[in-house]
């Protein structure tokens, strides 16, 4: 068995191997032809842990999160685990790897397919609400799929944005990443704007005229009282494509204005389908969404796509079982 | 990190230190202070996966099993998995161990305490019926808990009581390991039986006579359909004692009995209750059954002193996370 670290990991596999795998997995969930059990969530005092087992034809595996909200005070990961890669034939693990890099990183190639799908080919400006851990990986895989020349970061902390700067500035070359002082201005300034925070009201400002020819991307809220997207946004949007079906219910940006007659359930598109069907569609001057709650069926094949490449290039520590 | 595969968790804890390490977990179970929720099972073709999380107020852990029964045909383990150790305050993954070596050895200590505290202290014979793997740690620690002078072996395949006897003979010294050729030559031989098998009839002679004076350790049984003990057993038992208040409902040794009324639910008493509570209970001349179905928190408080142990003597492969 091989263990791999964060290090091995984004060592194992490049950004547009990232994004492919996330495809691959969209492929696999049009198909249908995966079993992923509902993910099992423990309780234990403060701490929480959630058992996402998946299974596809070729591999097993499970994620393993646990959420450990006094961790912030000690300054250790506030969410930490692994993943785990069994063979599907004979169950035995051969791989365990870092559930946050993998987490990270695999939320950020599916924010990154989603440029790959919903953005102009030719847009140069971006902009991230939300300057978390997820926030430099979308980042990453979005300046990846598109040849951007300019970030903007906007967050509510600005010292949490101007750390964020300093970090994607020693990983992207001529790229400008400037912290602005409001969404207004980001939003003015961006073709792109992904937004990943936690965020319980709208990030973006509701604003329909500056929303217009927009093409978002919202990877953060994950739960029906979470929204990050303001109403003004679904008057104006041409075209909704979400990640899984489930997202409906479980994100407050699908699921409140699907409740509010904002938008029809039937014309929200899936990403799989799309994918798999080779659809045709003109992104060009049209206001798009793409909208992720994230599955286990993401990490899985990306996990077994790492764990591949690792053996191939002899990346990771061995474990003598 | 740490991983210990089988020669690390062999050489980490003594044979009386893992038969500690149970009694401490009976102890948890008396005081309920312990966090077991249902294990957690799911089904991918012939492949089932067991996910059993328990937490202590010293630590967390998950035993991953996963159970493919094709395995036997290419001669690789059909039980197969890891044990979890994780920090309980900050949920870190402190110890990875192989959960085939623990299971067998926690459930063989198991019996051994069993042995502790059911059997007289001057016991000379020990039988097993059933030469599997688990009988294996069986025999083990029941020879460590008395002084066994001579073990009998039976199985209904020969072959495989042959194949036992050799293995035992090269871990015990100065004890005669002997193959019988019935459970009924077993019975009569033997003050201590312990029955290890996947039976669905019972393995051990309806014969009230013989079995009278005798201690029976009973632990394949884990389903309501599955038994090993015959009626009479019943008729002539001074004393029953179980490891958890649920095997009378998951075993068919207690659950047929109490409902065919050989034995009321209320006169088994608890191993838990009985060692937390010092109760005083002379075995000589007695009829005892000790019924073990097993529970994920053995395997959490005697995975949790093993990691102790082995960080204490440096032994483990260290993964660097």
């Amino acid at each position: 068995m091989i263990y791999l670290n964060k290090e091995d990991i984004l060592k194992s596999i490049t950004l547009d191997e990232f994004m492919d795998a996330v495809e691959e997995a969209y492929k696999i969930y049009a198909d249908k032809s995966f079993n992923m059990p509902d993910r099992i969530q423990v309780e234990n005092d403060d701490l929480t842990t959630l058992y996402m087992p998946c299974f596809t034809k070729k591999a097993f595996g499970t994620k393993i999160l646990t959420v450990a909200p006094n961790n912030a005070k000690i300054n250790k990961p506030v969410i930490d685990g692994v993943m785990l890669v069994n063979d599907i034939e004979t169950g035995e693990m051969v791989c365990m790897m870092d559930g946050k890099t993998l987490t990270a990183a695999r939320t950020g190639a599916v924010g990154g397919v989603g440029v790959r799908y919903t953005t102009s080919e030719d847009v140069k400006t971006l902009g991230l609400i939300g300057t978390g851990v997820q926030g430099f990986y979308q980042v990453l895989y979005a300046c990846k799929a598109r040849n951007i020349k300019t970030v903007y970061l906007y967050n509510r902390t600005k010292e949490k944005a101007i750390k964020l700067q300093e970090e994607l500035k020693k990983e992207l070359e001529n790229v400008d990443v400037i912290v602005v002082n409001s969404s207004l201005e980001l939003l003015k300034n961006s073709e792109v704007i992904i937004t990943a925070t936690t965020s319980y009201q709208p990030v973006i400002d509701n604003q329909k005229e500056l929303l217009k020819g927009k093409h978002i991307i919202a990877i953060g809220s994950y739960k029906p009282d979470m929204r990050e997207l303001p109403d003004a946004l679904f008057e104006v949007v041409d075209k909704v494509i979400v990640d899984t079906d489930f997202a409906k219910e479980e994100s407050g940006d699908l699921y409140l204005p699907i409740k509010n007659n904002l938008i029809k359930s039937e014309d929200i598109e899936n990403m799989g389908d799309f994918i798999r069907d080779n659809k045709e569609f003109d992104v060009n001057n049209k206001t798009t969404l793409y909208k992720s709650v994230g599955m286990g069926l993401f990490d899985m094949v990306v996990a077994n796509k790492i764990y591949k490449k690792a053996i191939e290039k002899g990346i990771g520590q061995n474990i003598n079982l």
